[in-house]
């Protein structure tokens, strides 16, 4: 069948591409149209995707300008965002629209560190322990093995973890403006084999699930992965009531009942309202990875009255992003990075302290609104 | 300044959408080309963004076919995958190749229910009992209340956490074939009305992350929210060593070292290899909102020795997708639907049967990957 | 050897006591003295200890006066305490003291039901199915099992967790007076024969620790397990500065930074400053299970200012009590209850509510000690 | 009134303890007998309680002989429990009947790090970089701070935590031979008090609760505190199935669905059967803190066929013990020491090591009964 025959084309070839469509139309009676409309050769995606048959297109808008006093980025900032939920954007606006009016935000990258963490099988917990002992015994083998693999990726720190006959281990590595988790990967199974070669520790896989990659986990909360960023904004009292039609007393309790005690109630890593939608709709405007979001998510919002005006903050402990390769170099992507400033090489930070601000401006604006009581209102307004 | 006034426009015909992006051009000093390129008129995505200049491309692929037993969905499909990491639809066509040779994939929906959690201020222990004792004896002002915002929607559940002054509690709707988080956030509000106009308890926020909405939450993996679902494959002996190149015996040490124990060291709520690429994957081709990723990615991956063959499941207890409403009514992401004939009415809990196998296949490859020790390689060949 | 065969002797008359003792002090050549002072005869413990060589002596105190203002416990109480932590007694007196000049603690318990989880290995999804199916169609037989093992214990609710070929449930039971884990046990090994026989689902073990039992599990901090209770104090502004020598905001400002940020931050199911404490000392004294300090430890304390005046709650979501069975019938113990008037029929949910009052009491004292910087000071005067 | 006068007695002398007692006796209308039982002066324990007014006995039984092989612990041991719950000794000591038949168990210590955790306000992220930078600069400072308090303790490592205008410090400190609370809250303060002198950052609490002292916390289960130590046996084939009458595939299955998945499905830290029980025993009998038992309690039991024999490990990540100190020199417990040659100075190592094995010997006895199938009748013959 044709059909059948086409699917098992690998070129990135435009007519390839044109010949796969045709195969899954035939395959699946389907019709297609909007997918075939995108403003580049295949080719360019040749490293991102495998049974290329057209795109997705994820509609782009713009919030801001927001006023960003960052060590990496300052000044007025537009920010791109890919979404699809009716009054995200909006809503995001607004935020920064006060974040503005209020002098800027404040943010500030306080580690940066990608992780990888194999495990091994050992023979038991004596066995475990002449691990250990070996790799603190050859710290010039292990980087070594890492040299062997990358000149941009270098380890900071290695921890060990054992449990019985299974040993884990967590590297970190600095990756420079790559988000970096391949580069991650290849170093890390460098590591292992000379790891294994000298000890007969037998690697099991190179992610043992301590990493954590796209899972939720207290590992990431507690000790970091990718940047830890914290941003943070003082609201004058009457920019709260005049732009956010709240008090500062109401924002605050908002926070309080709904972020901190319930999140702790629900047993949950992410003390926030929705710091995964800006996440998400920054991550997919600007090429990252959007299973990441869920680390993304990871983010702590606290509110506070100082001196009767309104602070608030977000901690994210897990930004994953880098500033090339992944997604970054395909041309729509590209021109969003070019908005902000951050396509290339020693833009990561930068991009990192984005995000955060990105996600404050998220979190003043829907806590403000579910203190003034319309949440439910504004969606109906401009979401359905 | 002429950049500055477009920004103000909020117009969604073609015309606006190119003035605000002009104007954004002018600011940012970024000539836009890529972002210009899509096949529908902006008034169609008029739900979907605010302050639109354009569109993202996301590059999509397919995987497949595969071989599904569910309730809902039966035959082989081609699933749509939008991503820009590669290796990964490659990876998930491996897993279906896998699955489909092993007969398929048997999966079920064992519960659906979308849930919201308002937050009611309340006087002290006392009141909140008095609360819970009127909502229990007023079944019928509640649902009047749902019934005056929806008729899609219906409440199947009413759970109370009192906290102190906090009084939180969690309404359980079946919404059909929406995702219907909007839904439950309006009917949520009605009810909350009704309480607070009786029982003087004060409403903080009709969201007070108890729901709980794009973030990790335990709450999520134990009581389940949106579709609950499992999939299974059992994959014959010679399967595994022919198509996987590894043994049951590797891929079940794999898996238990990793995704049990690993995860469990980790802190961590997902205890799978990646499911949330999986889910990222499908949700952006298929118009679902990639902030669910979250807690898409909540899913245990069990691999055991059966027989001498190997059997493997995932169970995925918050899948929130709909076949109506949010992005599934634009053009590209409406095809994609119509791959897997999941487009409308009466197609939600099909679409969930499929993200859950789509998983599945993901979580086979990169689990039998690691197994035969090439997650590296694959990696270093296709991906970067 | 003569201390061999005295190891083997299992008898619980007094002169059997001594005999083993004397073989295990001919073996580990240690002179035994003090643990051998006690005032029952062995056979009192005879369901309580196997080897029986003695006692351990635990110094009892109490706290108290407190005020109670709930549905069982009403008036004043002085609490018995069991420690050997310097400075807790005089702390949760203090806090004590403060909820008298208060005016009281009210209190309330909003839930009852002790659980088990069993699981069972089904052969897959549709096995699952129908095993829940089977059950929901036949509650006469599950009640029946019930019925067949106990007298005291009722069967409330059945819950299910399908997970490939493992099929968790949760039976939760009213346990009437006994902290009921023992009944529920029973009960539930009986249920699970039936649904066995019927269903061909294979019994793994009657504890699959969805229960969960002695394990910290956001189960039981979001569903409950045993008793969920609240207690609270509004402490008048005069009285937070006059007995604790700080001011609300102080108290409350430690008290989010501390147990509801700090918690969080550390991936903690317990947002309290030291719940445990209270309760191992509370356990201990009254002769209940001191493994389950690790599930009375799941409480989250709140503070706020309320008109000025001071507002203090704590949520306990399982306390699991008993005023009959297990440790409460030896001689010092059921002292203990005495002096609280919870000795015997009809006791457990007052025992719970002072449990409840004590957590209060004893953050009330510590919150207050450290937003009053003196927590060090107190440690280095009464503790070492 | 006299009952009232002689509440308020703060003497440690015998007669001060009986006017107390009869105070009481005297409000509560109880008369008491069996908490007057003890063998010692009070003045003994007058830095383990206040308000004493006797003591509560805890039945003390022995288990093992258990032949262990650690690093401290050599050789075979009778373990002291002190308990209310039947059947509890008689389990454990059939898993060390287990262990030693199979050679012993294997232990060891991975690290020893007892850790306090301060919270300051700061002004925001820009003094919270301020505070971190002047403590990296001035580590002599915070030695010569910590040296003012102590000469047993030594600072190990400094952790930075900050999240908006709070900063969480996390101090590691090795405590000798002390479970070491007191005196790392003492240093903690004095290097609080050099920090905020320098930088203006102000200590809200010296406990900031990333500690994490008495809370479950996944802090404690990855990043350890106390000791983290890992105990193994691998029980030959033929004992599985002579002593605990199961099979190793049965005893594996058991171990997986229940300690692996259902712990995981319940959102736990405790991946373990019913590790509490045993430190719980172990803890009262030997003077430790029994608040500590719900770090105790971060176990995990993993289970494997090696080679047709059955391997059991456990590992726990924060057990805190001192064999000087706290409740460890009344006399009683100073007897339990002694049996296990753990009293004083050099011990605190070994102690940790056979707290571990002792948990082993539990979970290999429970897991193995539930696995035989036998849970509920052992419970029901010797518990109740």
């Amino acid at each position: 069948m044709n059909g059948q025959s086409g699917l098992k084309n690998r070129g990135m070839e435009r007519t390839d591409v044109d010949e796969r469509r045709a195969a899954v139309s035939q395959l699946t009676e389907v019709e297609f149209d909007a997918i075939t409309s995108y403003p580049f050769e295949p080719e360019v995606a040749r490293t991102n995707i495998e049974n290329m048959i057209g795109v997705i297109q994820i509609p782009l808008g713009f919030a801001g300008p927001v006023q960003v006093n960052g060590d990496y980025a300052q000044g007025p900032f537009l920010i791109p965002l890919a979404t699809t939920e009716g009054a995200l954007v909006a809503s995001i606006s607004r935020g920064m629209s006060v974040i503005t009016a209020a002098g800027g935000a404040n943010v500030k990258v306080f580690s940066d560190a990608m992780t990888r963490a194999p495990v091994f099988r050992v023979r038991g917990v004596e066995h475990a322990a002449e691990v250990m002992d070996w790799v603190n015994a050859h710290p010039g083998d292990i980087e070594m093995a890492v040299a062997s693999t990358t000149s941009h990726g270098q380890l900071m720190q290695v921890e060990f973890f054992p449990n019985g006959r299974s040993l884990h281990m967590r590297l970190s590595f600095n990756t420079g403006d790559a988000m970096g988790m391949n580069m991650c990967t290849i170093a890390s199974e460098a590591v292992c084999r000379v790891i294994s070669e000298n000890t007969g520790a037998e690697l099991v896989s190179v992610s043992g699930n301590m990493c954590t990659d796209k899972k939720p986990a207290a590992i990431n909360s507690i000790n970091g992965r990718g940047k830890t960023v914290v941003a943070e904004v003082t609201i004058p009292k009457d920019v709260v009531e005049s732009k956010l039609h709240t008090s500062v007393a109401a924002f605050v309790e908002t926070n309080t009942r709904k972020n901190l005690v319930g999140s702790a109630m629900a047993g949950s890593l992410g003390f926030n309202a929705h710091a995964a939608n800006m996440v998400a709709a920054f991550y997919i405007a600007t090429g990252q990875d959007p299973a990441q979001v869920v680390e993304g998510s990871n983010a702590m919002t606290v509110a506070e009255d100082v001196d009767g005006d309104l602070y608030v903050s977000v901690r994210m402990p897990s930004i994953e992003v880098g500033s090339v390769g992944g997604g970054t170099k395909l041309p729509a992507q590209a021109e969003a990075l070019d908005m902000i400033g951050c396509r290339g090489d020693g833009k990561a930070l930068k991009l990192a302290e984005l995000v955060a601000v990105t996600v404050l401006a998220g979190e003043v604006s829907t806590i403000g609104a579910q203190a003034a009581g319309h949440l439910g209102r504004a969606h109906s307004e401009l979401g359905r």
